[in-house]
């Protein structure tokens, strides 16, 4: 498996008036944490769109809620990369307050789309190769 | 159970530049779902909170994406409450564009907090009143 | 001059911890305001971009926040249209509690592109065909 | 007067279907620049409500579109305070893209309310007396 960490430090414009940070950003600390992690395999997100032609919507998120993340923490996106990649690519997340307390746990699935055909395709080279040497 | 439907449009500024709903947008849109909801039965979230002082954190989200929300698109939010709440509240949510198409599938299970002791409590009567004729 | 009023309800997403609208969410309410305005005028900036291949993108915002919106208000954006769009077209707005209490007023300008050369143009008839009859 | 610059990395959900960081999303990036700005003076804003009771709503906002910001761009935001608070505070911003081309200018002016009168107070000494040394 692959693990990678990223810091993503909470906006007043994330938080409600509960003072939490709205449960609907966490996909967006998710997104920051998937990035961050393929970037440190050598992937970026935007070469795999530009250079490839190749997007990656998402197809399946789940989230639980633990403990709320306040505003100007800093927290702690951990994703995981737990399986090889074959019609999908898993990203399991963790979220952690500047303590080390969980917070959120979540999973995000998403597919590969050819963008010049809009068909689904495999998980392609440029992505897989990268993620490869992991699991043997 | 109680079934409710409401109308949300994609804004603009909630697509991505892969011109569709961008994924984490549709925590917002059941937010819309499950508020119109309650408000429907005769509950409002904001006289929870500002009457009741009871506010209802998320527990746990859950979404899939079988096909894409794009921009201007009037997407109807379909919510229903399939159980009566006790120490929890769920909401299941069916979103579909204009043609009827089934676009996506959430689950949102939230919880309620007495703001006054900051302790987790039961439904309380409030809520739990007006959707008990529901599921006699 | 063109006017035209369109309603927005303050999600809870779009509060944030001080309990207000939070200040960079006016922009998505601008873009209600001015999408609908232009929609009852028979102009949609859907088709703006999908038919006419135009897209307009923002050159100017001001905004001036004279109170705050809360969440779950039925807010009024009123939209006009005060001069004949030539080069770039200006949208002035005006927002109000439901009990018609002004609580911000806001400029944007936005300019408009051929996406077929990618380069600045007039405004298209599709568009100023319809807002001249009202500076006739 | 004091300067200070801060990173931000434009992230996917931020981006609209233009292919832009949506115009409404440079409002959390002043947010981070003015946060940081201040960090960097020893001031931090959650302090300011949490430990001094003082809260900062907005009360003006000027942004100026010179080019667009585009995904994973690393975009480095320049937060000027030119002039000392007095019943205000006034920030200024430069927007940069990774070349160092200037892609928007913005102003944010806010305002001090003491949270436990809700009363407008002028400059608090927590802010005032980290900002002055830079302008005697």
């Amino acid at each position: 498996m692959y693990k990678h960490e990223t810091k993503v430090r909470v906006r007043y414009g994330e938080t409600d008036q509960m003072g939490y940070l709205y449960y609907g950003n966490y996909a967006l600390y998710y997104e920051v944490g998937r990035a961050e992690a393929i970037r440190d395999l050598g992937i970026t997100y935007r070469d795999l769109e530009e250079v490839h032609f190749v997007k990656m919507p998402v197809l399946y998120l789940e989230s639980k809620f633990l403990a709320p993340a306040h505003y100007d923490e800093e927290i702690t996106v951990e994703t995981s990369i737990t399986e090889l990649p074959t019609k999908m690519i898993r990203f399991d997340h963790k979220v952690y307050n500047p303590s080390g307390k969980l917070l959120n746990k979540g999973v995000v699935k998403l597919f590969f789309v050819d963008m010049k055909t809009n068909k689904r395709v495999s998980t392609p080279p440029y992505v897989g190769d990268k993620i490869a040497p992991y699991f043997e």
